[in-house]
């Protein structure tokens, strides 16, 4: 079968055998984004025609392929979901006469306050790396701009929310007075990034404390060179505090900001395991077998 | 004597008589951010030459004039400050031979959490309107792009936080996904604000309730007609929740962003009593007065 992770920005292919092994991988910076007039089909087939005529017939895609914005819109599956629920929930696409094309729907919980969180892309990376997790109830956190924090419950996603942590700081940073003050490529300051993580322990609220960065700097406790490690730390420190469940994260991505989890994780006391990003092939071959495509 | 309430983008001048009654006034929009060269005394003579030369000898300047932009940095009081404290520290500057010309200091405060806190302009306002509080302990609330939340205990300001409520809304609104998906233009919905004040009450912290106004929006229970007021009221009840002080909140300022602050603290089950923005002049006199100059 072929796997696609067809997010905003990129597009990913992988040709998987007949044991869920990757044999074949493409990837292109064709985000949905940048798919015009409703072109999706054609895109695909510029990337993976060899794959569909040397004889693949089925495909799935997931991502925000499935959003008002990709190529259909496929309605969110509500949790608890796990494979098999999202598996029903697959919506058929039209890629050419012969091909089984079906995309992923995302998950929607309404949380214990009546206000409805979404995910759409997460579902297949947490599906994929479900094995490795083993049984029991865990909590996993997906870094990124909107950060998720998810809890498993028996291979089925029973419950998430999502912190817009990442843009926050990305918009405070590029857009306000706080980033006028801050040199935004001084090297990373770890010590400074741990002052903010401890700022977030008081109890005055984050608005407070997002002035605090100025105050602090006009006072001369805080400079140019440790404003931004000091704010990112801050609002991460808020979402920490703020995201519930075990004791051990799971975190789930690579690079920079897993790190910067991880290491907010343990100096506000919990522990972490870094789990494979590329999870996402995994988990469409969970979704493709438990609706028996393959 | 001449009284000049000088920030960022405005420019004000009143010409007091002996009792410190208002019998002239200026403005312009000369804020310190449009000076060049450092011409403070130039852009002044400009405005108010005919009162110096019809014989005005005393000169004070409050307001970010004092700030390391402004014409001559004017180090902030220590809380707790009054009028006394205030005008001990003010700050001296040259306007022309034979004119006793003064910069008001802004006021610093260190919170429990050992954290400054800082404002400027704002101390003579609330100088200004101490008469009409009376006697005893009052909480005020100067609402703007950075709100202050003041505790005022006999005559003197004793502490204060900073919110930077209204900045955080204005980025997110104009750089923010939430920005994209809300008709700025709407006309003001006082339900979804109410909606958003309340919303403000669930545990589980600002950054997932931000996150929130975007799913809430694709599940349906919002639109782009009623999430700006949404995002407004679910800001607004985070700094309300977090600000401390007596249940009267006194408010000062004008418009619609105290209509709304009046609103919004009476949904939340404190009354307001709204005061005259226009203070600064009647500050700048009790100053004035405190250092023997009038």
């Amino acid at each position: 079968m072929i796997a696609v992770d067809w997010g905003t920005s990129s597009f990913r292919a992988y040709r998987l055998d007949d044991s869920g092994q990757i044999v074949d991988r493409r990837s292109a910076s064709a985000g949905i984004l940048t798919v015009t007039d409703g072109g999706f089909a054609e895109t695909l087939e510029n990337h993976v025609r060899d794959w569909f005529d040397s004889g693949e017939r089925v495909l799935l895609l997931s991502g925000m392929i499935g959003s008002r914005q990709g190529w259909k819109e496929a309605p969110y599956a509500s949790a608890p979901a796990g494979a098999e629920e999202i598996a029903r929930a697959l919506v058929p696409v039209n890629v050419r006469p012969g091909i089984d094309g079906w995309i992923v729907p995302g998950v929607v919980t309404v949380n214990a306050d009546g206000i409805h969180d979404v995910m759409r892309g997460e579902e297949t990376q947490i599906l994929g790396i479900l094995h490795d997790l083993g049984p029991g109830s865990h909590t996993l956190c997906l870094p990124g701009t909107h950060s998720k924090w998810v809890e498993v419950q028996h291979g089925t996603i029973t419950g998430f929310r999502t912190f817009m942590t990442g843009e926050v700081f990305a918009v405070l940073k590029d857009h306000s007075i706080l980033g006028r003050i801050m040199n935004s490529s001084a090297p990373y300051d770890r010590q400074a990034f741990a002052d903010g993580l401890h700022r977030s322990a008081d109890a005055s609220g984050l608005l407070h404390h997002l002035f605090g960065v100025r105050a602090e700097c006009l006072c001369g406790d805080l400079d140019a060179e440790r404003s931004r490690d000091f704010l990112s730390g801050l609002l991460l420190g808020h979402e920490l505090r703020q995201a519930r469940g075990n004791a051990v994260v799971n975190l789930l991505g690579a690079g920079v900001l897993v790190d910067r989890y991880a290491y907010a994780c343990e100096v506000l006391g919990r522990s972490t395991r870094i789990l494979d990003p590329d999870a996402v092939v995994a988990g469409q071959w969970q979704i493709a077998r438990s609706r028996r495509l393959v």
